[in-house]
C-alpha cells in the first residue's frame, strides 16, 4: 500500500525550496485539487535536484513517485518524487499569476484563457460546465426527447433578418442559425421530444454582461402537450434536477474555491406577466411600452420582490402576445400561453405552446409583419399532422452563470465572442 | 395487472377495418415498435367508432386504453382502446409512405424529413445518432477528458483561407469554423485533456456520398504524451467502446430493420503510409502524386485488402509530413507523426501528434505557405509551458454511416448541408 510507483504529468503552479527538501505544487488533473510533490534531494540525487531548485513556475512536467502513507499537506494529495523530468518551460514568465496570490483582470483572463484554466478557481468554471451538459443530458434523455442536430447554417431565420448574421454560401446568401426554434417545431410532425445544445448566432451590437454574439442553448420541444405549462413543468423539472445534481457533486468545491453557488433549487412560482407588472409597479417603477417586455429594471425589480419571497428561480407567464413572436399560441383575450423563466431578476429561459394551426400560423406571420414566403419550407410540416407542441430555449450560459453565482457571461464561456471579441 | 388506463399519443401509420373492429398502428415513442390499437366498436361505441373507420394515415392522436393480458399482435405491443381523440389530421396525403410499402427517394426524404421520421427503420438512424453522441461522452468521460465548447466564429482556420465560409462581423470578416484544431490545442497549455462533439462548416465544392459543408466531428486533444501512438491507443479504444455499445444496445434492432450493421469491431492494426502504398500498388494502382494523401481509389483498393485479412477498421500511419497540416510533427526522415483511421475504405479520422515547440511550429507555418501572423494568438499558447500532445478530428457522421452500413452521408444527417441543399 503506498509504495507503488506512480507518474503523474502537470503544471508546476508554485515552489519552495526550504533546505534541502522542495515542494511543488503542481496541477494535474481535473480533480480541482492540487498535488503536492515532496522532493528531497536524498532521494532524487544532486542532478534532479538541481533541477527542481530552478524550476520555472509554469513549467510542464512528469514527476514519478511514490505516495505517502499519511498524507501531510493541508491541501490535500501528495507525491514524493523519486524522478522528475521537465517537458516544457515558459518562455517568458507566465501572464496570469498561477499561485493565486495576484487576481488577473477579466481581460488578461480572456487572452490567456489556456493559462488561466491551470488555477483551480477558473478550471472549477469549465468542469461544472461540462457537468451541466451531462447532466442536462441525463434529465432530457429520462424524459424520452430524443437528442437532435439541427443545421447552423440557415435559409431563414425565426427573428426575422436584422439579426443574423450573413455568410457568403457559394455565391447566395446563408445565414447562422439564432436557435433551432424552426426545426425542433418541424421535427414534431414526427418525433414526440427532441432537445440539442448547441451554439446561438445573433448579429445584435450587444453590449451587457449577459450578452454574447455567440451563446450556447438548450432547446427542448416537446409535442401532444395540452398547454404551456405541460412545458413549464418540463423545465422546471430541468432547472432544479442540475441545480441539484451540481450542488451535490460540486457544491462544497465551489464554495472552497471562494464561489457563492445558487444551490438546490426549491419550488418554482408561476407569476402571471400582469401581477408582475403589479409588483413593479408598486415598488415605484414604471414599465415602459406596456404590453410589451419587462426591462431590465423591472426584472430586476421583480427578481428582489422574489427573493424576499424566497424564490431565487420564477416564471414569469402569460404575456400579452404582441410581446411574443409570431410562432407562440395566441389565446382569445389577447394573451398568450407563453412564459419566461427568470433566476435572480435575469432572464434564463423563454417559451411556450406553438401555434400548430397552419392558418392561424401563416396569419400570425402577417401579422408581425413577416413574409410567409421565407418560412415556406416550415410551414410545410405543419400540413401533415402537426400535433399540439411546444418548447423553450434556454441560456445555457447564463444558467451556468447563475449557478455559480457569477455576474459576467464571459466567465463561463471559454473564448467568447462580442464585437470585441474574435480574437483569441 | 394489464387492467389499468393508459393514454398513448402518436401518428397513425396504417389503419385496416375488419367489420366491427378496426387496428390503427401508431407510432408513439422512440422505442422503434410499432403499437397496435385494437379498436372494437362495441367497446368505443358510435361516435368514436365513425371517427376510427375514416381515419386518415398520418394523423396525430391520443388514445386511451388498456394493454391485453396476452400480446396478439406479431407486431409487439398492443392496446385496447377505450377512447380516441385526433388532434391533428393532414391537410394532403403524406409526401411518404408512412406504411412503408413504398418506399420514398432520398431527395423525398430530405425534403420532407420529419415525416419520414414517422417509419421506424428512418427513425432509428436518429436514435442510432443521439446514442453514439451518447457512448462518445461516456468514453471520453471515463479517460479524464473535459467536455469543452469551442467558437465557431473565429478570426483564421487552421487549414488556411479557400474553404473558409466568411460571416460579416459587425463590418469586419468573421469565418465559420472548419475544425476546433487551434483552440484545442491552446488548451493544452492548461487543461491535460479535451474532447468537443462540433459542427465542422466547410467552404469546398464536394459532390461526393461523403461529405457535407457542415457537418459533426468528434474532437480530441490529449497532453503529455509520447508519441502518436499514445492517441491511436484512445481513437482506437473510442471507435471499439462505440461499436460494441450500440451492437449491444442496437444490434438486432438494426438487422430487423433492414440494417446491415458493421457490428463490434476488433483489433484495429497499424499499416504504414510505405506498406499501404505497397499494398495499392501490388494490386495494379500506381498512386498519383507520390508523398500525398492516398486517392479515392486508393483507399478503396486498401479498403478491400483490409477486408480479405479480416479487418473493418485500420490505422495508416507515419505519413510524408509534406502531406500534412502545418502542425503535425515532422520525423528527421521526412515523414509524420500522423495516421488516419479508416473504415472500410473511407477515411474517418485524422490525428497526430502535434509540433509543440514553438520556434519549429513557426517555421512549419512558413515552409507550408501560410502567414505567421495570422497565427499570433495560436503561437502565443506555444511560449507558457505547452507540453507534448496530440489528438484527432473524426466525422462523427460518417462513422455513425459505416457503423449503420449506409452509404450516403446524408441518410444520417436530420438536414444535410450542401451546395444544393439549404433549405430546409
Amino acid at each position: 500500500m503506498g509504495d507503488a510507483v506512480k507518474a503523474v504529468e502537470g503544471w508546476v503552479n508554485n515552489s519552495k525550496v526550504l533546505g534541502r527538501i522542495a515542494f511543488l505544487e503542481v496541477i494535474d488533473d481535473l480533480s480541482l485539487g492540487v498535488l503536492t510533490v515532496v522532493v528531497k534531494r536524498s532521494e532524487v540525487g544532486p542532478e534532479t535536484w538541481e533541477l527542481v531548485k530552478k524550476i520555472k513556475i509554469g513549467s510542464a512536467v512528469r514527476v514519478e513517485g511514490v505516495e505517502p502513507p499519511e498524507v501531510v499537506s493541508r491541501k490535500g494529495r501528495e507525491l514524493h518524487a523519486l524522478r522528475v523530468e521537465v517537458l516544457a518551460e515558459p518562455e517568458e514568465p507566465l501572464p496570469v499569476d498561477v499561485t493565486g496570490k495576484t487576481p488577473a483582470g477579466l481581460e488578461t483572463r480572456l487572452e490567456y484563457r489556456y493559462v488561466s484554466l491551470r488555477l483551480p478557481a477558473y478550471r472549477a468554471i469549465f468542469v461544472a460546465r461540462a457537468r451541466l451538459a451531462r447532466y442536462t443530458r441525463e434529465y432530457f434523455e429520462e424524459k424520452g426527447f430524443l437528442e437532435v442536430h439541427t443545421p447552423k447554417l440557415v435559409g431563414a431565420g425565426a427573428e426575422g433578418g436584422a439579426t443574423l448574421f450573413r455568410v457568403d454560401y457559394f455565391g447566395g446568401t446563408a445565414y447562422l442559425s439564432q436557435s433551432p426554434q424552426l426545426y425542433k417545431q418541424m421535427l414534431m410532425c414526427g418525433v414526440p421530444r427532441v432537445f440539442e445544445i448547441t451554439p446561438y448566432f445573433r448579429a445584435e451590437k450587444f453590449d451587457t454582461p449577459r450578452h454574447l454574439n455567440e451563446s450556447w442553448g438548450v432547446d427542448a420541444e416537446m409535442g401532444f402537450i395540452r398547454s404551456h405549462h405541460d412545458v413549464m413543468d418540463i423545465l422546471e423539472g430541468y432547472v432544479r434536477h442540475v441545480s441539484q445534481r451540481l450542488d451535490e457533486e460540486m457544491g462544497d468545491e465551489l464554495r472552497r474555491l471562494g464561489f457563492r453557488p445558487l444551490g438546490k433549487l426549491g419550488n418554482i412560482p408561476r407569476v402571471t406577466y400582469r401581477e408582475a407588472i403589479g409588483i413593479v409597479e408598486e415598488r415605484g417603477h414604471r414599465v415602459e411600452g406596456e404590453g410589451g417586455d419587462l426591462d431590465t429594471r423591472a426584472e430586476r425589480i421583480l427578481g428582489e420582490y422574489m427573493a424576499e419571497q424566497g424564490y431565487d428561480a420564477y416564471f414569469i407567464v402569460d404575456y400579452p402576445w404582441e410581446a411574443k413572436p409570431f410562432y407562440i399560441m395566441r389565446e382569445e383575450n389577447g394573451l398568450s400561453r407563453s412564459f419566461d423563466l427568470d433566476i435572480r431578476g435575469t432572464e434564463i429561459a423563454s417559451g411556450g405552446q406553438r401555434e400548430h394551426r397552419r392558418s392561424v400560423l401563416y396569419s400570425n406571420l402577417v401579422e408581425k409583419g413577416l413574409d410567409p414566403s421565407s418560412f415556406k419550407f416550415y410551414l410545410e410540416a405543419f400540413k401533415y399532422g402537426m400535433p399540439p407542441h411546444g418548447g423553450f430555449g434556454l441560456g445555457f450560459d447564463r444558467l451556468l452563470m447563475k449557478l455559480l453565482g457569477l455576474d459576467n457571461i464571459r466567465e463561463v464561456v471559454l473564448f467568447p465572442r462580442d464585437r470585441f471579441h474574435l480574437v483569441p
